[in-house]
């Protein structure tokens, strides 16, 4: 009983992890994956992203039953009816959500046990940069702070060194900091 | 009759977004806005944004009735329960989003009437990286490829004209193909 109790680590089953790890480790290949969402524009500053299939760990993945769907819009103030969050709202989610579940493997993965992790993150955008107001200052935010607050089974250090690994292997954090190269197509019909 | 006709094109109320335009352009103060999430753990890979405050032309916003959620999950091959899109495929939607409203925004000021506005992206990522399994290949994607399908009265060469426009201006665009600097900070309760 004590090894199936321990088997389930912050919600994370942590045998399916060490084995998920094995075998990416004996066969990179199945670390190749490639991730996809569709996007409809619904008038104005509305428009709709479905997100459903992938291609993971060696194959198409058809384990989802159905897609999910992310809307966006924007508020009055930016000339939207306020359908769903901005898209840089949007981005920040994206970011806190990477470094939490980031942070929560780690520390299942240090046999840390974690019961609260919460965020808040602010991103500061001048926008006559995306209006096309202002050439001297960018389109995106200038900056984002992530303020995180985290409790569990372990000291202040240890939850620290959890924080900044998380930060070192999150693929959100890793692109928003870095920068990913874009291609843009388009078909005009 | 016809100037309120033409006072809309594309969902866009053009006399508002020129008012606006004229309104920061007189007062640059009124483009600084600062966007915000807050995202809660829930469990495993399961965690989820609220985002409904901000600050912009030059005052605290209170025009969201709501705030907006968003759940982020991960599939099972990834060791989830798929309770929503993931953190990167969260950023797919953050940048077509972003990439579809400036897209509409730029073609109303332009006079340009669309009636379809597709895209569909790919993100490739070796997942060594963010696993912590290699060091060679980057946690987050290592290119994105979005493919638009306009159509709207306009020649292909102004809906050319008119998507290159949307990646010089969009803030997601900026933040993903440029980067942007983040500070994460912790409190350990």
């Amino acid at each position: 009983m004590t090894a199936i109790t321990q088997q389930f680590r912050n919600g994370v089953d942590t045998a399916q992890m060490y084995g998920t790890l094995d075998a990416i480790n004996a066969n990179p290949e199945l670390g190749v994956f490639q991730f996809r969402a569709s996007n409809r524009w619904l008038g104005g500053a509305h428009n709709r992203s479905t997100i459903r299939s992938f291609y993971g760990a060696g194959q198409e993945d058809d384990s989802r039953a159905e897609a999910f769907s992310i809307d966006a819009g924007e508020p009055a103030v930016l000339l939207g009816v306020d359908t769903g969050p901005n898209p840089a709202e949007a981005l920040l989610h994206a970011l806190a959500a990477c470094l939490t579940t980031t942070l929560v493997y780690v520390a299942a993965a240090r046999k840390v046990r974690l019961t609260e992790v919460e965020s808040t993150l602010e991103g500061d955008m001048d926008v006559r940069g995306c209006l096309g107001l202002s050439d001297e200052v960018r389109n995106g935010f200038s900056r984002i702070r992530v303020d995180f607050k985290v409790k569990g089974d372990a000291t202040p250090e240890k939850l620290q060194e959890i924080v900044e690994r998380a930060q070192q292997r999150s693929a959100v954090f890793d692109m928003v900091t870095n920068g990913v190269p874009v291609e843009v197509g388009l078909v005009a019909a």
